[in-house]
């Protein structure tokens, strides 16, 4: 029973998508990780829709690069949040997936998330975010994994001033 | 007790964001509207928040302009979902305020959706998705609400063909 | 027995779409000119685009503003030629528009034209254009309306000349 | 008896242009692949034109970088569609040659594709819609690609499923 | 006997340009302007050339919007300096004008100006001082014109400074 | 003895620049403010700075639009800090005077403001924040403007809420 | 007691900022150089800039990449002078942080310098030149250094033109 | 006696301006190459341009990255023509280098041409265009040259096309 629902507009995004995955699992949240393509596979991605919501699947997640179509395409499809991952795959540093994934019209919100594998992580927080509404253990997870960014970044501060106070 | 904290960080925001609490109020989602700035005051946007959140606050919406950091700091000190509305108030076309909403650093996301008016609604619209989660009525009303979309495309297109159709 | 099938995203692209027709009206060429929504009336463009098809239908024009995901669609689900007109519909001078239409995957291409009435014009010569390969009557017209436009520029040099002399 | 011209402004952009010519081999399709330039050889590139339309040439497929005016100079010499595809070959991302290719004015319309290699195979897969209207042939070729393109996104997400399942 | 040729792609661009002919008559320069077009009448912008040539012109101003390659074309067929203007014609800022300019290949340069009136202005300026090496009294009008700017601009400082001072 | 200098390229941007002077005049510091270009009047510009600094000036505060080089000019010539207001003055949205403002080689740093009036008055801010190392009572002012700030925004929220309450 | 506080939004950016250091280095100036961040340790944040200040800390300096919220987080608690050095680290080209770190809205201004490494070094020197009006050993350093970058041209130029006459 | 002033804002650029002068050395015009900064040797820049002119200079090439101001800086200082070559010296792409050299107001123009390598080459052809309008041994040589391009598209053309014939 995936909570999560992640597509990919294509297979050569799954190491951009890796850090979204990692994030979900770290958190104990489900999820169907698969490809499926707004024009390649129209009919494919609405039956995966309807089949994960029915399967009790709360939130999708859609990773796309160029014209990226994917996250609009299920946002048309699905009344439950759809959070966009625009992905670089052409020389316009990403600009164009990302106008393409936030610019939607109104009715067919797209949450969208940066870009690349900062924005993968993102929607995989998000998503866990979402869910913890309905889901105390999660909600615990997501404060114990803020307090260790805390923590990182509190490290990295320490080793730096040991570092520069050793000069 | 508001299901959504709506924050806009100027009150001349009001109007941009108007389209979002008629959604809300379209769908009986209760929410507070109010102004607080990241950085004129951030103590006030820290009580609001936390305030909201034990009066049962499930999404926090924010719209800001030019180097919009509101919706990035209400993320760093909620782990509620927060959506971003970009809003056009320098000449550079609303790519400022896209930019600081929606590239935000991993483990605080900010779900962005599009810029001004079109954006206001679709906040609206994502935040009613992720109370339906939880809350079958309005899933039923955003069901209607799709609905009557689609109705008032195929009338706009009658109307087109019985005009086109009388030349 | 439309020979072009004309979509808008929205009714509120009609103004912006006329020049397209007129270029149409004039070169003889049939059309249906309707409305029809990527995202609020997706089952009606599929539908719209099989009945064009079966009815002989040769090219399809595709309107759209902000994630112009509308000519993206249809390009999925046909192997007519597409051709875009991206519209500007934000503060983002069209950009978003552009760059969603434009940037399709291998395989699902979009030919795209300029922005806005411009692009709106040149979708209609670029159908008429492909519609003239089969039909020599389209291609006199095209012709003519060529020797139309260089009159027009050499009448507007000898109006300016006249002008200039005569200072 | 080539079906399509394809021009290249320069050498340099011979390997972009090879998933091109490689669409139109798959496809069944006759080309003349060459080099001409707007600006370095404008007479050449006039001729080429006159004499590839004698010689049954149905569409022009043209790609350029930077100021990329070589798909304008020969849809101001042919009433035959002309494709352009947007070559990346500054540091500006393509977007130099993007606008140069796509912004064109009234009656001299470019059906623009995506940059780089994705828009060489895009115009290849278009300029084959563009004669699949009157060649059933390739009308079944390009059915026949586009199924293979769905099995190959179904069978990335399977193979991902399994890596997933195996985990 | 004309000494700058100055063409606007369109007659609609003759407001942008009269900046540019009232710096050369305030210069003593003499100068044909004229509309002719890249793409509608090419034939005619490459006899103007000639016929300016022979004439004794030594620069070509060339000005145009959009997918702006009227200066490239005409720099492809003269060895005369060619300066071109950058026109906003569409709703990008002119960004699609400026970079289809002046991102000219090697071998034919356009020598690129500011955006509309500014750039008209100095693309009558730029022409001036072509001239200007040949020309004394034109170096000696362009000298005193600079010694009015500076004129100006003190006037413009000491009212100012005396409306504060009034304060 | 005026504390900063402000200078403007044309007298044109004197209403933009007007929100810099008030913060100023709200503030207790003086100011000598003038018109002088980077271009126009290089040895004036000089010659301000020399005068200016032997005045006992602190900041220099410049603004310009276009290729906005005044700012930078001013930067070379004095190691006061400069500090820079980039106007917009053309169609390219600003972009144009902000990069040519903010991206100043090393060595010769211009703290760069945001576009137009809202960068015009927090250069003056700026400007006091820095004369407020060295002056208490422009601190307490400083602290006092901040207290309003906060102050109106409370007052805006509560307007608001009152409002929403009334409905 | 540090003249300067730098904060990076994150370790990461160590290398970007060294440049920064060592401008401070050279010219004698003491800081305090480590990682805060505006979403992670916002407390951590305030608590630095109250400590930094108590110890007489003149400026701030702050470095982030993205949606790079730091220094305006920073201005926001502080009026010491806060400069912004934007740091790439998207595919954006760094446009990100440049926008959200230097459109800063009225009364909280970021002086914001050049991405990157330069924009480390420029960032140095204004704080230096900003604690120079205060320290007249800091001011003269600060000469010796232009000196020194004068003198550094003039050598390269000298190589130069040696080579060039060698040839 | 050099007939080309060649000035770059830093050694750096020396590789980026080499096809410029080897473009002048093949076509026989004397040159001065130096390194000369607007912002590190004002007083140099002002008086190379001076001596220069005094040596019979006819035109000036300004090579500079970032926020581009040599080209501007020395078309203050001549009434000679002053072509630039912006030079991409950020992650911006080059964007500011090219808007901070051919924005310039009026009065003073610089002849702006593409980015790096392209624009260098070209910043020679123009130069010696401008050269040639008194010199005819110069006239003939790119004449020449342009002979020379045309065939190199030639050969380059035939050798793909035997390419394809041995297929």
């Amino acid at each position: 029973m995936p909570q999560v629902g992640i597509f990919m507009g294509s297979i050569s995004d799954e190491d951009t998508m890796r850090p979204c995955t990692e994030v979900l699992d770290t958190l104990g949240i489900t999820y169907h990780f698969t490809v499926s393509s707004a024009h390649r596979t129209p009919e494919r991605t609405e039956q995966l829709i309807d089949s994960l919501e029915k399967d009790g699947c709360q939130v999708f997640i859609c990773a796309a690069g160029m014209a990226a179509h994917l996250a609009g395409a299920v946002a048309a499809r699905t009344l439950k949040p759809v959070l966009g991952v625009p992905v670089t795959a052409s020389k316009l540093g990403g600009m164009d997936a990302l106008l393409a994934t936030v610019m939607m019209p109104p009715g067919y919100p797209v949450g969208t998330v940066a870009l690349d594998k900062a924005g993968a992580k993102n929607a995989g927080w998000l998503a866990a975010q979402i869910i913890a509404l309905q889901d105390p253990a999660v909600a615990q997870k997501l404060a114990a994994a803020r307090a260790e960014f805390k923590e990182q970044v509190i490290r990295g501060a320490e080793e730096l001033e040991a570092r520069m106070a050793a000069k």
